[in-house]
C-alpha cells in the first residue's frame, strides 16, 4: 500500500472469502438459492471469488452491470430494479446472450415489455413489504392480481416469482428490530404467494437485504436470497449489528494533507467523490467513516474517537480525540478509513486493491 | 432529449454563458483577476465557453483535473487543495508543462515540497477564515509567520498569495449572513496580508465561494476571485439566495420506472450514484432535488410540491403533491430534476448534454 498516491479502496481478500463462504453455507443449510447482489463490488475479481464457491446465479441493479458480468461468463442474472423500458434495445440484446430476469411492479410496465421484447423472458413482481421504495404494496391484493394477470396474458413474459428488498433493516435500531422486519417480510411474501396460487401461479419467494440474511435463521417458505453488501460489510452494517468489526473486509486508504493538533483535526485527500456523502449518526455525531490503524498488509483496530466527520468534494475532515495517533501523523502519511457504505464508495472508485 | 435511456445531465448553454458573462463583468468592474474553479464542470466544452470570454487562468481541485485541462491548452492553473506530496511525480511533470500554483498550510508541507520539487513554483498559503476545513486559522499569526518563513527560506517556492474558501456561506440562512461572512473573510485576509507585509512578503488575496461572489459588491483589497459552482448554480444556491431559479443552468433528466398515485410517489432510475446523497432541508423535509417541467429543448417552472425525497444506489423516490402532474406520468417517461449540488452530480455523471 506504500505506493498509493491517491484515495484507494483496499479489500481484505481473506475476510471477503470468509464472508462469502459463511453466507453460501447458510443458504445451503436452509436449502435456498444463493443469488448474491453484485452491485456491491462491481468487480470481476470478487466475482471470481464467488465462482470458486460454486455460485452461478447473480443479481445486479442495472443493464450495464448485467452486460459487464455477462462479458465474464455470468449467464443467469436478475436485474433487481423496476424495468427501465427506455433501455429495451440493450435488454433485448442481453436477453439473447443470457438467462435474464427482470422486475415489474405495474400493469403498464408489463404491457410495455410485452410489446417491445424480441424474445420471452422471466419476470418477478416486485413487492413492497414496508421499505416504501419501489414495488406493489404486499397488502394491495387487487394491484398484485392485476399485475399477475397482465403477465399471464402476455405472450413474452413468464412469472417466475415475487421479490422484495427489506431495505428498512439498514436503518433498524437493534438486532431484534431487524429480525422483526425480516419475519414480517417473509410472512407478507408468503401471503402474496398464497394469493397468486389461487389464480394458478406458482412462484418462488426472493428476499435479500444484508442485515436479515446475516442475522436471521428464519427462512421457512423462502426460495432465494440476494444479499450483496455482506461481501464487504461496512460501518453501517457493523453499527446495526449485522457483522463484527473484524468481518468488515474493505477500507479506503487516503493521503494525509494536513494535521492540525490544536484543533484535533486531520485533513485528508478523500471526500464526497470517494466516500459519497452517506453518513450515520453515532452518539449524536454525524460520521462518514471510522479511522482504523493501518498495518503493513492490511488494517487493525479502530482508533478511538477518530472519525471522518466531514466530506466535501475532495476534502475529508477527520476529528481525532487520540493525541498519540494525532502526534504520529504528518502530511504525506496514509490513513485507513472504514466507510459508512461500501457499495457507494466502490461505485465511486471502482479499482479494488487486494491484500 | 427524447432519446435518453439513462440518467443524463442537461445543461442550458445560454444560461451557462449568461452566468459566465455576468461574473466576468463583475470581476472586471472590481478589477479582480477572474480565476474560475473548473471542478464544477470538469468539461472541455464548458471550458471553451470560458475561453470565449477571455478567461485564461483557472482553478482545479486535483492534479488529475489540472492534467485534463492542461491537455486542452489551459496553461495557468491553481490546484486549490492542500498539496498532496504523494503525487509529487505528477506535480513535477505538470510543473514542466504549465504555470502551476499550489496550496500549503503547514511548515512540513513546505519542507516536503522544497525537498521534492524538480523546478520552482508559486504557492499560496491556505487561510481558514471560519469554514473550519483546511488552512491556517486567520488569527493564528505565529503559524502563518512560520509557514511564510519556511517558504521564504525554501529555494523552490515563491509566495504568491494567500487564499481562502469561505465555504460556510453555502450553509448560510440568509443573504445578509452571506454578506457578513464575506466581509469578515475579506477583513481577515487583509489582516493576514498586513502581517506578511511586516516581514517583507507582498501577497495577493484570493477568495472564491459562489454565494459571496454572486451576491456581494465588496471586494476592496481583494485581487482574485475563484467561484466555480455559479456557472451552473443548483438548488442549494437557489435556496441560499445566490441566484434566481431561472439562472440555474443544469438539471438531470431521468427515466420514470414506477408511478404510484395512491402513495403520491414516483420511482425513477436516478439515485445516489447519479445525484450523490447531498441534501438540503426545505420546510422540514430533506430533499435531493426539485422536479421541473421538461420542455422540447430544455425545462421550465418547478412542479409545486414535487421533490426528489429519497435516493438509494440507483433508485430515486419522488414525492409528488401535484395530482395533475402525477396523472400525466407513466413508466417510460422522462422527468427533469434540479439537483441540490451540481458539482457532485457532474462528477458522478461527467457527460454533459447541451440544449
Amino acid at each position: 500500500m506504500k505506493h498509493f498516491s491517491k484515495p484507494q479502496i483496499v479489500v481484505d481478500k481473506n475476510k471477503c472469502v470468509r464472508n462469502i463462504k459463511k453466507m453460501a453455507a447458510k443458504a445451503k443449510r436452509h436449502q435456498l438459492t444463493f443469488r448474491p447482489h453484485f452491485k456491491t463490488h462491481q468487480s470481476k475479481e470478487v466475482a471470481a471469488l464467488y465462482a470458486q464457491e460454486g455460485v452461478k446465479q447473480i443479481t445486479v441493479s442495472s443493464v450495464e452491470m448485467a452486460f459487464y458480468f455477462a462479458s465474464f461468463g455470468w449467464s443467469d442474472i436478475t436485474i433487481a430494479f423496476p424495468v427501465n423500458i427506455r433501455e429495451i434495445d440493450r435488454i433485448n440484446e442481453l436477453n439473447e446472450q443470457i438467462d435474464l430476469n427482470l422486475l415489474v411492479d405495474s400493469v403498464r410496465s408489463v404491457e410495455l415489455l410485452n410489446e417491445q421484447l424480441s424474445a420471452p423472458l422471466g419476470v418477478f413482481i416486485k413487492i413492497d413489504t414496508g421499505y416504501g421504495r419501489a414495488g406493489v404494496e404486499a397488502s394491495d391484493e387487487s394491484e398484485i392480481e392485476n399485475v399477475a394477470r397482465a403477465v399471464r396474458e402476455s405472450s413474452m413474459l413468464s412469472l417466475k416469482g415475487i421479490l422484495t428488498h427489506a431495505g428498512h433493516t439498514y436503518h433498524a435500531d437493534s438486532v431484534d428490530e431487524i429480525e422483526n422486519i425480516h419475519r414480517s417480510t417473509v410472512e407478507q411474501m408468503k401471503e402474496v404467494k398464497k394469493l397468486l396460487q389461487k389464480s394458478g401461479d406458482e412462484v418462488i419467494i426472493s428476499v435479500g437485504d444484508t442485515p436479515s440474511c446475516s442475522l436471521s435463521e428464519y427462512f421457512t417458505g423462502v426460495h432465494e436470497i440476494r444479499p450483496g453488501n455482506y461481501v464487504f460489510y461496512d460501518l453501517q452494517q457493523y453499527n446495526v449489528g449485522s457483522c463484527t468489526f473484524d468481518e468488515v473486509a474493505l477500507i479506503l486508504v487516503c493521503p494525509v494533507v494536513g494535521v492540525y493538533p490544536k484543533k484535533e483535526k486531520i485533513i485528508i485527500y478523500g471526500g464526497g467523490v470517494h466516500f459519497s456523502k452517506q453518513s450515520i449518526t453515532l452518539n449524536g455525531t454525524k460520521i462518514h467513516g471510522q479511522v482504523v490503524r493501518l498495518k503493513e498488509n492490511g488494517w487493525g483496530e479502530a482508533i478511538p474517537g477518530t472519525y471522518l466527520t466531514g466530506v466535501s468534494q475532495e476534502h475529508g475532515t477527520i476529528t481525532c480525540k487520540d493525541p498519540d495517533y494525532l502526534a504520529s501523523l504528518q502530511p504525506g502519511d496514509l490513513i485507513g478509513i472504514m466507510p459508512v457504505h461500501a457499495c457507494l464508495a466502490v461505485n465511486l472508485l471502482r479499482d479494488l486493491y487486494f491484500v
